[in-house]
């Protein structure tokens, strides 16, 4: 793919988001925002080499999922796959626990070419959204490689062996983000979280361990955020005491966290002004030292996707409109 | 795929092989030999990369051809195969002039895996070949990377975008083979081409410029035929003054080479002891300065190549006993 300057607009909204349902709020945004006024800051942790290429399972899934090529049933991987591929990687005894679809092997052949051939992952992912006719910025955190890995009661665990080939069986004892430390921050991202355009920085109902926190840890991001003129609103990933998918509540039992939207709170604090929880969760409102918005936060269908994203970005507005005049503190 | 010992048993025919036609004598002497008589030697100046991929067309047309799984009407690539991947190259934008099948592209990331692991092709191809339930040898012709090259008057083109891209439309004016002058032979090829209990050595009906000569271009190989106390035969690609498949005769016409026997059995003079030539061409036989025989060298169906393969092997058999005694001369 050829390179080619990126859209100067600057965004409205910026979104931090890991996979599956964060990508479901990031359609809604696009959807409910102009073209160019979106950019979504996607996590780079679970990205692995398999089979010699380079897997972006994250930023691949929001790509999917704004240019409407999402598999709408597993929420990952491409519609109207195949995995004729795969049948003839078993047969050749190659590995086969993590499973890539014929279409979807395209986007991480011409990666791992990109990349091999030097050229930024950003700059990538860019030209390919472009080429599936996305008009949102979707922006790796960083261009540097970071790797979350799981220390389990069976050993520490590349994210993708504890996540896909285990299915989140190994107890959690921790998390941490190789890399990271020595990771540049996306200098577009950087730049957008600062701009005095921004409207908006929601963070995604994604699993705020895995998903978030390899964002998080990129030195810059904690920074950007604390540092915004933005409202920063997270929506809460838990629903009644229960993740809609992934082991988000698997690790917090784990890590022996409560599973509930304090939880969230005081995970993000310092770095939220407010958290969108699920109706289903108004009782914990009153427990909750920040300020807090319910809404119906399970996204079934496009239409929900789409109120959700109106409700958060209402609701980061009436936290710009109460925090005007004196410089806001964080809860 | 994990390493193993490969079989110990010295083949009784071994086998100069390009692509589709040559993969079809290939088949039939797999199928009238036992199954651990035959060694393929193959050719890998055709190899290139491709998306990133080690692409080797002549090493899997025979690895498919052997192993049932090649596709019947194109006679390159497999059987049942799905383009989904190829569709979404296109789609962002990646090379789409070479065509890989989804099936297909499983032996192109494995070897591309395994070679940067610094396993040498031929294990690669000899772990794939069991694995598919092949127990002919398939030998690559050298580990060491040699590159068909065409000059054409459209300038110097690798072998596969003269061959894929341009159709074969440039006209030739000479064929060379990068690096071959510095590759090592196949070890395991030397020693079968020099064993006491090799009863015929065959240079399939393969392209003598494009498939054959790049094998004789590795050092030791050409020696090995001249050495060898084994019967040469050659099958001649061309039929009634035309080649079945592929660009031999648009080559001949080229380079200004009779499309004929006549001019086979002269560019594989004094490496072969008899020339087998299509009952088409009968009328040449008395203008040839070699021992010729004979035959419907027209592969059509399973039962063609056996045949053909039995009267090559009898043909051989013939020479053999013909020559016994004092050490044979070559034409």
């Amino acid at each position: 793919m050829s390179g080619s300057l990126g859209s100067t607009t600057s965004p409205r909204v910026a979104a931090l988001c890991g996979g599956i349902g964060g990508a479901k709020l990031a359609l809604g945004l696009y959807r409910v925002l102009g073209p160019d006024e979106l950019m979504v800051i996607g996590n780079t942790g679970d990205d692995f080499e398999h089979l010699g290429l380079h897997v972006s399972p994250d930023l691949d899934t929001v790509l999917y999922t704004l240019s409407g090529r999402a598999d709408p049933q597993r929420g990952w991987g491409r519609a109207d796959e195949t995995w004729n591929f795969m049948t003839a990687v078993s047969e050749l005894a190659g590995e086969d626990w993590f499973r890539l679809g014929d279409r979807d092997l395209a986007i991480h052949v011409l990666r791992t070419q990109a990349l091999k051939a030097g050229r930024p992952l950003s700059c990538f992912m860019a030209d390919a959204a472009r080429r599936l006719g996305i008009r949102a910025r979707i922006v790796p955190m960083s261009d540097d490689p970071v790797r979350t890995v799981v220390d389990t009661a069976e050993g520490v665990l590349p994210f993708q062996r504890y996540f896909v080939e285990r299915r989140c069986e190994p107890q959690v004892r921790g998390i941490s983000f190789e890399g990271a430390s020595a990771a540049r921050p996306a200098e577009e991202a950087l730049t957008a979280l600062a701009g005095p355009q921004l409207e908006a920085i929601l963070i995604c109902p994604s699993n705020p361990y895995l998903s978030i926190d390899p964002l998080l840890a990129v030195p810059g991001m904690r920074e950007a955020l604390v540092n915004t003129a933005a409202p920063v609103v997270a929506v809460s990933p838990i629903i009644g005491g229960a993740a809609v998918k992934g082991p988000t509540t698997t690790i917090m039992t784990d890590l022996g966290i409560e599973r509930t939207s304090a939880a969230i709170a005081a995970h993000y604090r310092g770095l939220i002004d407010g958290l969108m929880i699920d109706e289903a969760d108004a009782a914990e409102v009153s427990t909750l030292h920040i300020t807090v918005e319910t809404a119906p936060t399970l996204m079934r269908d496009l239409n929900d996707r789409e109120i959700l994203a109106r409700r958060a970005l209402a609701f980061a507005h009436r936290l710009a409109s109460m925090q005007a005049g004196p410089r806001r503190v964080r809860a």
